[in-house]
């Protein structure tokens, strides 16, 4: 019986895992159809988005069914439960590469990044990518250390988001309020992956490892 | 047993009802904080913060101890595990006060909000706050009409942040970059936060009534 409930949570990792890859290139396109003001890639970034909310619908089947068959217990109960909240917080990634999309598609074919916050923003888009690439790796090897890492790629993304900040608020800012509201909503956006991919990753630990790590609260 | 499991099902919506009251007077009371510049009644909604996330904990004990001793199973899980759902909506709801709390603190002793935003920005607060009370209502009285109302609300918020920026966007805006930065942060924290609203009242009418009311993913 217990051997048949890690056999099947560890198809409900797999599924996971499957979700994280998913999101991770919904960013990445995102991302270039951004810089390249690319409508129809960004187009095709919202559509395939059902096909994340599909994978979460599968986890979640996944889960009842094997909270009904297999009526876990105490922390096999707790860890099964986890997988579901890893679902949300993967879930939620994907809702925000669609909101980066979203800005790209606003304003294509002009490109929605002025000039001045490329850098900083491709910086965001490099970090928040590492960290979408490292939930995988702890999914697939239960690596605490890797997971622990993420959160110093937070600290990383929360100084790009200030550096970002600094340019919408300096003297040299000649864009108006149009490009300054989108400047600051794409980095929330990438800022707020971040903390998914670093909540998604204490989870993933105790789900994978069965040893809690900090406490967090549902971002 | 299946009585028993109804009697702890009903512990948990009242634990739910607890955690929705005092995410509405947050949300309230950031939103004072914020007109009235008054620097210590934002920091105390920060500060309560952490009572809701401890509501949020208790339901989720509450949920795993009667998903062990009751051990449901089909509509019965999924009832018991949407619980869980409702409470990370609502704690995130409690999270979004904080947000508007917070833009308050930021300027404070001025006022955050420039006089030509109060009007639209008070009215995203009363429609607001009306939805979280239908959330109290709904989780109390089952009534699956008054969630429907919260997709109309909803309707109402979002228009009311086109409002907004229209102002921001409009030739007239005076007041800078930061200030219309600020504002486009209000506004969404307003909007998310009656998305929330949506997405719980459709699960608390699942919850109270075991009749599932369209499709969401969870926001």
């Amino acid at each position: 019986m217990r051997e048949e409930y890690r056999a099947e949570l560890a198809e409900v990792t797999r599924l996971l895992v499957t979700m994280a890859q998913r999101v991770r290139t919904a960013m990445a396109d995102a991302t270039d159809a951004l810089f390249s003001a690319d409508q129809s890639a960004g187009e095709q970034v919202l559509a395939r988005d059902t096909e994340i909310d599909t994978l979460y619908r599968q986890v979640e089947e996944k889960v009842y069914d094997l909270l009904a068959r297999q009526q876990p217990v105490a922390s096999d109960l707790r860890l099964v439960v986890t997988a579901l909240h890893v679902a949300v917080d993967v879930e939620r990634m994907g809702d925000l590469a669609c909101h980066v999309a979203k800005i790209g598609l606003r304003r294509a074919p002009e490109v929605a990044v002025p000039e001045e916050l490329v850098p900083v923003v491709r910086d965001m888009a490099r970090v928040t990518d590492r960290m979408a690439g490292k939930i995988t790796d702890v999914l697939e090897q239960a690596d605490a250390r890797r997971a622990a890492e993420l959160e110093r790629d937070d600290d990383e993304v929360d100084e790009l988001n200030r550096q970002l900040y600094g340019l919408l608020l300096g003297t040299a800012w000649r864009h108006g309020v149009e490009q300054a509201i989108d400047g600051a909503l794409l980095s929330r956006w990438y800022e707020r992956y971040a903390d998914h991919a670093v909540n998604a990753g204490r989870q993933i630990v105790y789900l994978v490892t069965g040893e809690p790590v900090g406490e967090s609260t549902p971002a």
